[in-house]
């Protein structure tokens, strides 16, 4: 089985674990801190690997410094760069984000504009076992979800918050529709997670699943709509919690699993997560989701 | 005239201007965003070139990604960094910073304490015009202030606030001392600093000036205490000002300047930055200083 190829956002967050945030202005000696290559795409590629899939990263990075270590990191984590584009002249995204101990977080991102220009042409998809593509980089989006559903595989869009025009443009092309309660609530106008999963996969035809942290996941199934919880943790990191859900979903769609098993699967992925510190750098192997499970 | 020799501080600095700083958890999108080599030392030997003057770095960083990136940017803007020491297997150090319209900060510093390891001997000063040590690596500083003193060129300390007793052991080594009001205030107990200056002038017999941000500069000369006012601007980003004063400090110094010609250039040098955002990006070119005082 070839890769998941993800599409979107790659950026490098610098992380600070602070005792508590920042009211006023003064200096705060984190308890931790790290520099991680993450945004949505990158962070559910790394974790695809780590979760023992295949992946690769159809991003968009300037040619400066900060790209070089964006993609040396996602390459050494053992995704496929080789089509990330790098756009000459331009800065690559990054931001720094300060983190208290329960997880609540003061994010600052700084993204410039040329790095999601469109790009010239879809990557070429023999081999690729599904397109799992965020909202980051809609052009891009666009393209390969369009592609991968005439090549017949999964064209799984990660619909989190963004303008609601590219969110409606993109849930437009995907097979598999996994969206955040509030970009779906964006998107539909209901209220309600459950309801929002009905009024997707109604409009849309295809599979939805609406995800709402700690109040879990409804997805849709035989027409109906089943809400799976999600295991109760302490959390103290939510940061790419959302990406490790998606990655979990990904690999046990493309290996053919029951959709309850790969719900339940990406559900503990995401929560054994939201337990550790740095961002994507908390995901757990698959070993660890297994024994998460059975436990 | 050979270098003058920064001892002391390097690290990474990334630094967000915001329209506010953020009093409570979410996502803030910055004005303007700037990574950027400094630390004391590293901020001083970057803008004395930038002021017309010559420098040499000791320093010392990991040897990470980032400790690369901190020779490379230091070294590209002329200094020369080929004392810069690298210790296998720490951090270098980091620090994001958000600051507000007006300056203030919110600064978050990750620093490993491996990196400031004493060193193991002094580098050679053959060609040295000046050293000038920050207070950031108390056992480099403390070699070769004493080894400056020994070759009969300037030993200048930038005495800003540390441990009380690494400040005491390393003012008895300088012959300038430029302390800051805080740090004067911290060795001598003196609340003003125009008897924070006396009192370090009468202990120590050598030249002090302490600085006082927009209140200006008190120094001594012939026995008496002389007040240079602080020019006065529209400050939206002091930070690297003092570092901005002290390069300004230092190439007069080793051009042999009168004092009070002195005093005014390193004034004008740190007003002219706080004009400008960045960090010691914002110091002036020698010819902007010379305009700046001429108008």
């Amino acid at each position: 089985m070839g890769p998941i190829l993800c599409v979107g956002a790659l950026t490098m967050d610098t992380i600070f674990r602070l005792e508590r945030l920042p009211e006023q202005p003064g200096k705060v000696i984190p308890l931790d801190a790290v520099e991680v290559a993450e945004g949505m795409a990158a962070a559910q590629a790394a974790t695809i690997v780590r979760l023992g899939g295949e992946a690769a990263l159809w991003a968009s990075a300037g040619d400066d410094g900060i790209g070089d270590r964006l993609v040396a990191q996602i390459s050494e984590d053992g995704v496929d760069t080789s089509r990330v584009r790098r756009v000459a002249g331009a800065r690559s995204g990054f931001s720094s984000i300060l983190m208290d101990q329960t997880g609540s977080t003061i994010i600052v991102p700084r993204y410039a504009a040329a790095i999601t220009s469109p790009p010239d042409a879809v990557p070429d998809l023999a081999g690729v076992a599904a397109v799992m593509a965020d909202v980051r980089w809609p052009a891009a989006a666009r393209l390969a979800l369009a592609a991968a559903k005439a090549a017949g595989i999964p064209a799984i869009l990660d619909a989190d918050m963004a303008a609601a025009d590219v969110l409606r443009d993109l849930v437009a092309e995907a097979t598999h529709i996994v969206a955040s309660e509030s970009a779906a609530r964006l998107i539909t106008g209901a209220d309600a997670p459950e309801a929002a999963a009905w009024r997707l996969a109604d409009e849309y035809g295809v599979f939805v699943a609406v995800t709402a942290g700690a109040h879990g996941c409804w997805w849709t199934e035989s027409g109906g709509i089943r809400h799976t919880p999600a295991p109760e943790v302490e959390a103290i990191d939510t940061l790419a919690a959302g990406d490790v859900f998606h990655a979990g979903f990904a690999v046990g769609l493309t290996e053919g699993w029951p959709m309850q098993r790969i719900i339940a699967f990406a559900s503990a992925a995401a929560a054994i997560k939201c337990t550790r510190f740095g961002g994507r750098l908390g995901a757990p192997t698959r070993a660890e989701v297994e024994a998460f499970i059975a436990a």
